[in-house]
């Protein structure tokens, strides 16, 4: 019988249970590891893997046909050299995290336009301040660099809870929903040189993949062009923000604040200053994490579709652009 | 010429501006201090009062007809007696405050859902922690206590993120605005007595004013009845809650977790053992301050516009209701 490994720590009975059945039904038989210490030596003889994000085990895998990886990242899929050859398929689960990465893109854009970071401080000493000077995401200017799942689903939260304007970026400039306009990305430098655009950005949501296109894509010049007003959130991938630069905005308070969900390099060490940067909301790669059952659901609905597909000999779903990065 | 005095500490240059035109177009001269202290034996001509909230000033103003205060709630405007007579009028801000607010209730939702309570300690050790387990907006059912203009805000903006079910309850039981049902206060223990009612209410949000009918709305028994999946929100008035049912309640997880911004006493000492309460987000009263400006302007908006209508001999269109006592 045609085998498959699944090799994750984040699925429950159920998930198991489904993909055993969809494995059955399509003629396969699947094993459950919760790791890759305990897969080894044990999934030579697979040819489809559905992968928590460890790459090491694909080497041991002369017989891979297809992997899918429960994350929308395949950076460091890209990089392990299987999917060279365009002979192993690689698709991702893009489309599974729209729900919970918004969900803290709004939470923690509420915490830095109420000053969270400070009352935190507050509640720690068991004090009791007031009337820090707030704002509110209802009346707020919103631009989100990548229009994809994430950024559509922010966007479609901003413009519910009353924001001005809801601007995105992308490679593009495609129309998207729930966007006021869509510009390429090349027109960033024309909208934000002009004082009165970059003024009325109360958020600049950075949501697109890690890829060599996008390295850098917020460089030391666009953080320059941004207003004091502006608040930076990020939960693509760190290396999209010339860090160095965003640090030093911060503490010459050039920008309003920044929540970071994504950083270089993670961990981000201890003693790294960015810690210590004023108005910024540092938190551990967890806005797009396996904490939310919704989302494992969505990545294991993604296999199973997409094992059926396999099977049939259809095309697959949710290919991922290799070259492309993402 | 007829005097007006606001005392205030949070208004602004147009705050003032807008409040001394309408004052001079009614033919009243308005003067403004800073606080209590600055006003003492400068305001016993004034007829009428924009107050900031310290009443301690109205025994000292025999001519006083009209007191507009800046807050919702009016508990100690009550308790000062002034009131009693019915010779002088109060209006009060309530309607000002439901962008803040709702504001608030989404933000330490959020937080309760995604455990940020837990990853503040891991982010002050400046440790890499993930996958505790989450939850979400989209999906839940959320019940509110109180639909005015507050629990109508929070009601809107739940809806707009997914909520499932948004059930109000409040005295009359009319249904409201982005509400799916409304039920009278009365009907609280038959429905949160069936199970599957009370197991599907992710988060029970109280916005309520404190009355001496609202006291210990929430009591040992009515905590007793909710599922340990129920998150509480009080924006509220901290007497609305039995607070040692609650702790107890928290401190057996019967309920998932608390966000309070309003406890009694307050503020709240520093040895309260609420503090430690385990999956609790304490606030100093924060939710509807005056850090956000849109809610001063409506304060200044209301008077004025009352203003105008008591120099027209009009009805006050803000008037508290003092027996109510909101």
């Amino acid at each position: 019988m045609k085998k498959i490994c699944a090799i994750a720590d984040f699925l429950s009975e159920d998930n198991k249970k489904k993909m055993a059945d969809t494995a059955r039904a399509c003629g396969y038989e699947i094993a459950f590891y919760e790791n890759t210490g305990e897969a080894r030596g044990r999934v030579s003889d697979c040819e489809i893997i559905y992968s928590g994000g460890d790459v090491s085990i694909l080497d041991e895998m002369p017989e891979l046909k297809w992997c899918h990886t429960a994350f929308a990242g395949i950076g460091a899929y890209v990089l392990s050299g299987v999917f060279d050859s365009g002979k192993v398929l690689l698709t991702n689960s893009s489309g599974a995290y729209g729900r919970t990465i918004s969900e803290h893109i709004i939470m923690v854009t509420l915490m830095l336009m109420r000053q969270m970071y400070e009352y935190n401080k507050v509640i720690g000493a068991r004090c009791w301040v007031q009337d820090l000077p707030l704002r509110s995401i209802e009346g707020s200017g919103i631009a989100v660099i990548g229009t994809g799942d994430i950024g559509r689903n922010a966007a479609k939260r901003f413009r519910a809870l009353g924001a001005r304007s809801v601007t995105g970026f992308s490679r593009s400039g495609r129309p998207a929903e729930s966007f006021d306009e869509v510009y390429r990305f090349d027109e960033f430098d024309r909208l934000f040189s002009d004082p009165v655009f970059a003024g009325g950005i109360d958020v600049l949501l950075l949501c697109i993949p890690g890829t060599p296109e996008s390295r850098g894509l917020l460089s030391r010049d666009r953080i320059a062009m941004l207003s004091d007003r502006t608040f930076i959130v990020n939960v693509g991938r760190g290396m999209v923000i010339d860090q160095d630069a965003l640090l030093e905005a911060l503490r010459e308070k050039r920008i309003a604040g920044a929540a970071l969900d994504v950083v270089y390099p993670e961990p981000l060490p201890e003693d790294h200053p960015l810690w210590d940067a004023p108005n910024c909301i540092i938190t551990p790669h967890i806005s797009g994490d396996m904490g939310l059952p919704h989302t494992v659901d969505m990545t294991v609905d993604f296999f199973c579709e997409d094992l059926e597909n396999y099977a049939a000999g259809r095309r697959l779903r949710h290919l991922a652009d290799v070259d492309r990065g993402y």
